[in-house]
């Protein structure tokens, strides 16, 4: 199997005007803001302002609406990127000598640019190896007797703290509700913490139509970043945390990290209007369509594979050497991702994608 | 002379519905956002969707707007706090092993809740004797002169690398042009740079009527934090390079502390029509115009003083015994100041300050 | 009162052999190995050997041996500079958004080069006012007050979670039993923590000439750096915690510092011989007599004073203008200290301090 | 082939004296002192002591010396530990957001505690892919590839910016002079700076028999841990910086991590003594001699195979299951290395290992 990297991403200032394509399946973060999530902001906006640094209303009643979210009582702090979501939490979690189990081609591995080691302060990050996007239980079993289980150990070692694994995952792939019990139940019983990162957690609670509350703490998640920007948010997450034995200092590293917004309600609204009313469940459930009806288009074409099981919303594809040349010439656009001799793209749909474009895309790829 | 603080600043939570007042001067913060600044918000939500992480045409063409609006070549890097701003900017040009000068009351020295240290890796602010909340030029190089200037050192000292000052500063008064330009000159002898935090900088550019160039790198500014987010807009600062020698690393900090914003477009367009057609500037009249006219009016009141020169739109105010209370209860917020058995308050005049709530105020301030 | 600083410590690479001068009156770390801790050097050689990293039998032994000296269970962990026990045991204690109260002109605050920054990752040093180098129990609850005493606060602010005082101080005073409980009684009710950097502990024991344990743990002190070198030995000084409530992580921070030894009993068999049979004090007692003795020779000179009581082993002195490079000339080194304009120097004695150099200096002074 | 860790290391105070064995092939560092370097220790004691932090006439001429065993202009600044050299070397050519290639079982990666994150402020440590312990060029090239070779990228992905390898390597291997040219000259190729963790340099030099230039700066490595604690030193390492492109901040960042001796001079005289006269090479020479004596007759041995090439002074064994409890009834010890499901050993010879010694153990595994 082929080991997805950001090899090929775009360049800063390669995208010149000209290039443009008018559908993009490159990332779910090339889209916009939903509208309604629009009006929230504008509602946000009253003219008599809001006491600042999060002491307004909106942002008062956030734990309030993601306890009933996740039916237990939940500390919420709103942050505006999800590299400052994940590198947040694992500072929670990890010492600056404790390492953080993960997988290889996780995000927080991979992708954060060195933001977790930032906040950690230098906790090392330890892959796994993965099946399918996925971290097993037994891996992580194993990782963890690798190290030194039940043996004696210099302080050269550097101790294992937190395990961090991202739903829906890097691969597209959704941990099943049991599958993440057993990697907490692994945790648990070596004294470490799990962080989620839910960059895409709508699109795997879509995906798997269950509550909140069973893929995360009843499973034995301590705490999460919760997406939003990805799913039509314009940039807001939030740090979710669930075990009340985690120390009370998020306030501060997230002020230290420079992320506590004056006019904190702007985030607060777009989170709280994302969790109302079921709003999230019904952009991600658009994402995960599509991508469903793409790769069941892309699955009938000779020449095309499928690499990774399509649970939510993005899609690993094998295509014919010169396909994905004639496809961006056509005006779609989307990422390659491993290797140049064995052609692979990624494909990820949103909560706007048209099914449109996603039929004239199969049959581009088609021809 | 008072020495601010923060020490009764809000508590979190502190703020019920109930208590809240609808004219509030407590900060610049405490507003929403420009009518126009929303309709650039809402003008980049295009349904084609955009490249994520800065790769979108708004932010390509950002630095050649404040190229333009600076007469120089710059290099502009959108992020969404003032902090952060401050931090990466100090990170640029101190070492974890040096010195930067401020003030004591600087918001970088006092307010920003260890983010420079945070970014910078540990370097160390050292306070310099302010004088009506400016640094001057002779009381920068007695300080440098104090730590070992012409004499050999061990490394037991840390070594200065840089200075850092506000423009607004936190005071309320605006250094001039000449006083600027000699900081900078004693930075340069002793091969310092210079930081200037800009979190009000509209304000200080608007009072002094002259060209953003002259208060900048003309005078010596290697770089700043260009604020918007207390002058109308939601949340977005630049960081702004104008000294070439600065290292090329600004992207990687940004992303390493969580600042790279995936829908960046977002906070570009903000800044991309918070500077165009002078409506920065605009903005920021209104409030110094409203901070005279309030200052002016409680200048006339027995036993209210003014603190210190009202330069642009922050008043420092001494009123007696029970007048703070008073006006609170006639429904005005502001922040105390300072030391309890002196009362001192801090009013900040905005973008959107009414001239009748001013009288308002006034009129309850005499009574 | 003049400020002593480093500014004119000697460069790296400044002393030629033929600028050598026999008697060093600079600091008492000119000094060589007393003969009983070389002695105690050359007996952990021992031809078989010993198992690394602190788990031979003389490093095992050395908590029983401190905890015995101090009265009271103690942890101990050797490390080799003054620097490294002041670092980690701040680690210990301030958490990277915290602050710790300290002097100005406190070794901690001017001259560890940003070690305490580093190895607390960014905490900061807020002096508080001294008197004769001495930090008082009032000047800290001012302080503490000062920062937001009993007030709300935003997380702008970094919150003090420790102080730190030198017990022979930087000036050469020596706190009182009743000075470091009152220190530590404002400590403990505002929450804080108490680091004693005992560089030159012996030198105040020996000067008071009470028990360890008053001038510590009893007074409220939780841990100390417990100085060897600058009284005989080679490089060895001990990190010893007090307080059962401090976390349990020094070894993993000493390690990842990179002072954990393989060789570990060679520093270990320095502390153990130091503090045996009384030889640490003996040591003391001599720099403390040879200090009494010079400075009460200088006394009687006109135009020379002693700047700070001379409690220990250290002396502070204003000569006239050319006395300093006569002496010089003569054979005498010594530290300049403060002020250009006001000649102002430090004398330190140490453990092997001549009685016959010290009625030199005062002849030669004399003329 | 196993992959060797530190798994069963010995538990900090599992060793009573009772349980202690006179023969210990466990590590190099379990050795004490060689007596000419013992010698040179009791000669820098002189009674008119010397300036501190490396102002003394010894440290004075290091790096004269170095200079001339290593044929250029050398750069040297002693310290006591190797992971301080290794961590201070890769915080001079990895910057916080930077990557560093090495090998997975390379000390750097897993047995530094984090001192590397700790001094790089974040930097991440990549492993490569060994053979025999051995980086290859090769797998360096693929390494560096694999991240995005000749693609465009994102912040989000950590830079290389240096490579890490040891000599003699962790499986007891040595890099032949060509093995080192090719790696630097795919380094050098992408702008990658190569460090060299010479802890048992002087076994490598001396397996060879090559000049030290050779097989470092000539070969294209740019600095360097040059380690004399584990072949005869009490603890002394030297930091030698070949290239003059390195940035001149390592006496800064010394003293920051507290790693500044007061008495330097008792650290460098021990590397001068070390260098001078080729002591270090006939230390190394026994240690190296007694490790083929003892691999020789353990290769005749039924059931007993040697993991890896004996090149140095190390040797990884498979023992037959009870041989190892078996041996150390006997007296002898060593450290279990691997699996426990296949025995697996490691033997180091040291610089005062005796040839009886060998033979018993021998005897006593034929047994």
């Amino acid at each position: 199997m082929k080991e997805p990297t950001f090899r090929t991403a775009p360049a800063p200032g390669a995208f010149e005007p000209a290039n443009f394509r008018p559908v993009n399946f490159a990332s779910d973060n090339v889209t916009g803001v939903a509208p309604e999530i629009m009006e929230a902001i504008a509602e946000a906006n009253a003219p008599q302002g809001a006491w600042p640094y999060g002491n307004d209303d909106v942002t008062g009643g956030l734990s309030g609406r993601f306890s009933e979210l996740f039916d237990t009582e939940a500390r919420v702090y709103p942050v505006a990127t999800g590299t400052a979501a994940n590198a947040l939490c694992l500072s929670l979690i990890a010492q600056p000598f404790n390492t953080v189990y993960c997988l290889k081609h996780g995000h927080t591995y991979e992708d954060e640019g060195g933001a977790p080691e930032f906040y950690t302060n230098g906790a090392k990050l330890v892959p796994v190896p993965a099946a399918d996007g996925k971290m097993t239980a037994a891996a992580l079993e194993a990782a963890i007797v690798d190290v030194g289980g039940g043996g004696a150990r210099l302080p050269h070692v550097m101790e294992a703290a937190a395990v961090s694994i991202a739903q829906v995952n890097e691969c597209g792939t959704v941990y099943s509700v049991d599958e993440i019990r057993d990697i907490c139940a692994v945790a648990r019983a070596n004294g470490l913490f799990v962080h989620l990162d839910g960059a895409r957690f709508a699109n795997a609670v879509a995906a798997l139509g269950c509550e909140p509350a069973e893929l995360t703490w009843r499973a034995g998640i301590d705490l999460m970043s919760f997406g939003a920007t990805k799913n039509g948010a314009m940039a807001a997450e939030a740090v979710v945390l669930f075990n009340d034995d985690l120390e009370d200092t998020l306030s501060q590293r997230r002020m230290r990290g420079g992320h506590l917004f004056s006019k904190m309600r702007f985030l607060s609204a777009q989170l709280a209007r994302y969790i109302q009313d079921g709003l999230w469940l019904q952009l991600a459930a658009n994402a995960n369509a599509m991508a469903e009806r793409l790769s069941a288009g892309l699955a009938e074409i000779d020449d095309v594979t499928i690499d990774y099981p399509v649970d939510a919303n993005m899609i690993f594809a094998t295509i014919p050497g010169d396909t994905a040349e004639r496809l961006r010439d056509s005006g779609f656009e989307f990422y390659d991702w491993g290797d140049p001799d064995r052609p692979n793209i990624r494909l990820v749909c949103a909560f706007n994608t048209d099914a449109d474009d996603v039929d004239r895309f199969v049959e581009a790829a088609r021809r």
